[in-house]
């Protein structure tokens, strides 16, 4: 490399990072913070913005230490169709752990797991679910647990594209998060997913550290094993990180209001009009997946990332609602090599 | 300012830290990182640990990512004599709050407060504290909650010393601080205290960002008031950042293991045993209360951060005692005047 290179520019600029993305040259990034973003009205007022909050000049200049900015994950910064990829994981979890569980075999929910029978999965509800999810999300230490995501994200694979899960994330919002760092933003995610399944590979793959990921919890406690203390995961919800516990969450981990807000779905909606009732300048970002082709076209009747009663608020208020198939020149890093 | 100051050298430097610390120059900063400490042993190990950890070529090189360095509060960066500052709050809080409250002056615990009447006061055990926190923590919006603070740490003074409490913070800390983050160290403080206590004004004191404190909580909640979405603090405990919490709490907020940690009392054992248990080299950092003259005397009894087990494993372990009395030329910052 003998061009600086602008993505990625930090310590937290991990392999993945550079191996997923083409370099831009420090030129090309002066010209372009951007590049994969159309020219029009969406590119154009996200450049307003922070060309105005970080001008010592403007009336909307704002501090360095008070510029935050959220990111749902699913749907935001990757993919989520056709399912959650944490689901995904959850259930190769089960899969795994069925060796030491022959019951299983006949015994829901595992069963319609581990024989694939998708008409008795899809009919699963919230009680189901949470069986699946604590059953592989908890019973063990937290470097336990660290491992199994570490060990499934390298190795498992999309059902659609047949690409590792963290091809799948979205190279403009990689462009904006460079963006707004370089421009003196904290950036954070804001998830609903869990924050020890996210934060094993949030900083290579979004330079994100692990300390600005806020998301879902369950409980954890303390135990002496012999001399080592260890964390310990407990079947038990401990927090959920979606629609009012979003700004209950941001204000917990984060303890400052947002003043840029990128979301997709109506479980962004609550930190959406929070951060819209900050007193100073902001933005409210809100990617709409209208891409048939490059990715999947989905709102108001999704089984995920619905987006129905925050896409009327977002018409209504003005945010902006940034389409992928209009707004987007790519949607995968992968696209660009 | 014709110099370089070293003090809070980055963004997050308030003004509080320009006016209460004497400015030392780059070249003295160079010369001695921690210019309040004495020579001898544990400035030495303390030098040694950063060196070691940010030397690429010694075997125990850490990432920067990795530098991650937690502070309790209470008794390791400022005082803690002869209450936490935070029952101080709570009891101006409570006066404050009792023009509203007739029937308090004849209702316990807030009889006993508004009468002064220490006898009672000290007989109060944590049916009356809970009470009294409830009272004077709830039963707000946050932004309500953060102006209390705000007004509160501005203007209430300490009763011994007869200064601002935030003047009762330890300058070698202070010192060691900025010469970790100059080092690639992400400081956080990991307090029993309460979060939303601390933020308003840890940023201008000690140079940390809001997002890096972890502490104790109370539930809180979005309640929309009319087309406003305000955070409510609700009279209920969320989490108690001490002893056992303490790892959980790093692990849910900061998601790595330290590798240098520092405390003052047996509420600080477990998260210094966790740190020690780490892989990689790590530093376990004990403030010893040895100064009766300048500041307090204080340990295996004291009803305030009470250091008896912890004492005991420290001298067994081998972890660095720092003792007031003789490792520190300054206590305070006020004293640099």
């Amino acid at each position: 490399m003998n061009k600086i290179t602008i993505f990625s520019p930090n310590i937290y600029a991990g392999l993945h990072s550079y191996c997923s993305q083409k370099p831009q040259t420090l030129e090309q990034a002066i010209k372009d913070p951007l590049p994969s973003w159309n020219s029009g009205e969406n590119k154009s007022a996200i450049i307003s913005f922070v060309e105005s909050v970080t001008d010592t000049a403007s009336k909307d200049f704002v501090p360095e230490i008070e510029r935050v900015a959220v990111f749902d994950n699913d749907g935001t910064l990757w993919s989520e169709q056709p399912l959650y990829f944490q689901l995904f994981f959850a259930l190769d979890r089960i899969r795994d752990m069925a060796e030491n569980h022959p019951e299983w075999q006949e015994q829901q929910p595992y069963q319609a797991i581990l024989t694939n029978d998708m008409k008795t999965l899809s009919g699963f509800g919230m009680k189901e679910l949470m069986e699946i999810l604590m059953t592989s999300h908890a019973g063990m230490s937290t470097d336990e647990f660290e491992k199994f995501v570490t060990d499934w994200i390298s190795s498992a694979r999309h059902p659609h594209f047949d690409r590792p899960y963290t091809d799948l994330i979205f190279q403009p919002m990689l462009e904006l998060l460079t963006y707004l760092r370089s421009n003196g933003f904290k950036t954070f995610i804001v998830s609903g997913g869990g924050i020890e399944f996210m934060r094993p590979w949030v900083e290579d793959v979004y330079g994100i550290p692990r300390d600005q990921v806020v998301g879902s919890s369950i409980k954890t406690e303390l135990v002496m094993q012999g001399d080592n203390p260890v964390i310990i995961r407990k079947p038990s919800i401990d927090f959920i990180d979606d629609k009012e516990g979003k700004p209950v969450g941001i204000w917990r981990f984060i303890g400052r209001r947002p003043i840029l807000c990128a979301g997709n779905s109506d479980g962004d909606l609550a930190m959406q009009q929070w951060t819209a009732a900050g007193e100073g300048p902001s933005m409210m970002l809100y990617v709409h997946h209208t891409d048939s082709e490059r990715e999947f076209a989905y709102d108001r009747d999704s089984h995920v990332g619905k987006f129905d009663e925050a896409l009327d608020v977002a018409n209504n208020k003005g945010w902006k609602l940034i389409s992928m198939k209009d707004d987007w020149k790519v949607i995968y890093p992968f696209e660009l090599k």
